[in-house]
């Protein structure tokens, strides 16, 4: 069956403020060495498995250039634009009806687009077996990854290690961020992953869900789909996405729905959920700083500094995160990288929209 | 008798560095709230005293078009370039010489230019007892704070309360910076007094105590004097000041001479030895922070920011400096201040003379 992708990057970054603002949000920005942005690794990644003209990106209105200019070989009919943002199901659906209209049934990967993943064979090889799983009946499939640590910034999936399908386990339930003693447990037990919001699946499987458990939306997208190539279709898809109730596809379908299959994988996978990340996944000197830029450090250790041309001097610091850009400089303590979304409401309080 | 001044300016201030660079020392800047720069204080302040043809700035070659600048009612011959750096007692004897030349005998105040007074009027009249002293006798006097908390970072001197000439007591000793235990033991007995670099006596006072204490400064400076109004002026200055010993006034003079004296003064004195200072003097907000620029403060506390218009975000900082100018950024932690002369170091070694 034929392979498509779809990319969700319609997110807008703030916690990687103030690189990332809402007119440069962070899949469109370069976290790691070499200057590719992270939607350009998302889609380059998948090519091996997936034609560039079956890639779809769902992002806003406002990042359509963005994605054509990173993505020049990508068919602009591919890039699909919210007219609001209605949360991930709604957003599956746009891509599953579009693809639909292509193809009679195809499987589908859904991606997010501001993931890094350091070991892209392994990574092929996970969606391959997600791929097997997904054709084989109406399964929804979703990548599960590997806990190496007691992480209590994410979702988890139960599995039964028991009850196989392919590659595949069958998800008992998805689970909430846990307090740190529950992650500890989780960590210990094995039979807990980090949810990744990745998915395979057929378009006819998630179409079919979306009509049982949310057929409000699954009646806006039928008649987005009808109007496609219409002088209608925008029309349509406004009206109809306005009307749509927002909803995730973790908690409209995956926790609803029979045959949830997860797939372990373990492929360098981090979420760049904060800019504590970046001490991650940069390379860190023997002091333990991830420095880029023109930047002197005297006396100080943990910390990660980035900026530009400008002098900077640390002294003394520990655990300090400084990104210093054009028009905003950011001080921030690591145990504080939360807190960074408080400056955003000041300065949308404020009014002060340049800087957001 | 006739009253005078010199005031040392010949600082480099690395201490405040960014914002004090080689090319604009501490005391050519205003580290107020005001915009009145620290030299400017310093004269404006003994002007009820001293009439401005009477005061002597002392500096180097490279300062003094901005000390001209700051200080334009003050007579261009009044500024005294040293070709070196010799410390402050060949700095005060080059001042004497002119001011001898000038007149027979004058009271002469010699006071640092980079030190902040609060009570200005408690300031003129410890100075106004300091002349009556020093004009009385061949004294040396000199001007002691009266600490109000163990200070460790400046030297002390030891006075005997029983033996006291007009509002001075005699000097007993002068003592190192203390340990904290030491300095506490100081701040409680009472007769323990700052050194702060400031002196009253006599042009022949003062000159004779060179003459006998550092006799080839002496003679080099009589040399100097001989020249003042000649067409050899500038070269004789050169020549005779580049074969002086370093020698500091208070080593080469004052622990050594008779007849030194100390007055107690309390009129709000802060040396503004470091960007520490800056959380004394400037006002602070409920959270303890001083910020002045483009500022937002998320969960911060005890810090100190300075910063132009750039929009600086400081989230969960606890006791950190921010000092940001347009090519040059400081992050310290409080606890390191003194760790920022290791950043020029380090910006010398790599001859980054643009940044120092």
């Amino acid at each position: 069956m034929k392979v498509t992708a779809m990319i969700m990057a319609g997110g807008r970054g703030e916690r990687f403020w103030p690189k990332s603002r809402k007119s440069l949000p962070k899949q469109f920005l370069s976290l790691t060495d070499d200057g590719v942005t992270m939607i350009q690794d998302t889609v380059s990644r998948i090519l091996p498995l997936v034609d560039m003209e079956d890639i779809y990106i769902v992002t806003n209105r406002d990042y359509k250039e963005l994605a054509m200019e990173q993505l020049p070989e990508l068919p602009e009919e591919n890039i699909l634009c919210e007219p609001v943002g209605r949360n991930t199901a709604p957003c599956v659906g746009l891509a599953a009806m579009h693809i639909g209209n292509k193809y009679d049934d195809a499987l589908m990967i859904v991606l997010p687009s501001d993931h890094l993943i350091k070991y892209n064979s392994m990574f092929l090889n996970v969606l391959r077996d997600a791929c097997a799983v997904a054709e084989k009946g109406e399964n929804l499939t979703t990548i599960g990854i590997t806990p190496n640590y007691p992480e209590t910034g994410y979702g988890y999936i139960k599995f039964d290690p028991d009850q196989s399908e392919g590659r595949a386990y069958g998800v008992e339930r998805f689970v909430e961020k846990p307090d740190l003693k529950t992650a500890k447990k989780y960590l210990a037990d094995e039979s807990y992953l980090w949810n990744s919001g990745m998915f395979v699946w057929k378009v006819s499987t998630i179409l079919a869900d979306i009509e049982k458990y949310i057929p409000n939306t699954y009646a806006g997208l039928v008649k987005i789909k009808e109007a496609i190539g219409t002088e209608e279709q925008d029309a349509v898809l406004e009206a109809e996405f306005q009307k749509m109730e927002s909803e995730s596809i973790d908690y409209g379908i995956m926790e609803k729905a029979d045959h949830i299959y997860v797939i372990p994988g373990t492929f360098g996978w981090d979420d760049v959920g904060s800019w504590l990340a970046v001490g991650r996944i940069r390379s860190t000197n023997e002091f333990g700083n991830t420095v880029q830029g023109n930047v002197i450090t005297v006396e100080t250790k943990n910390s990660i500094i980035e900026g530009t041309d400008k002098l900077i001097a640390a002294v003394g610091l520990k655990d300090i995160i400084v990104v210093d850009t054009d028009d905003a400089l950011l001080i921030c303590d690591k145990g504080h990288a939360g807190d960074i979304k408080k400056v955003l409401e000041n300065l949308r309080i404020c009014n002060r929209n340049e800087y957001i």
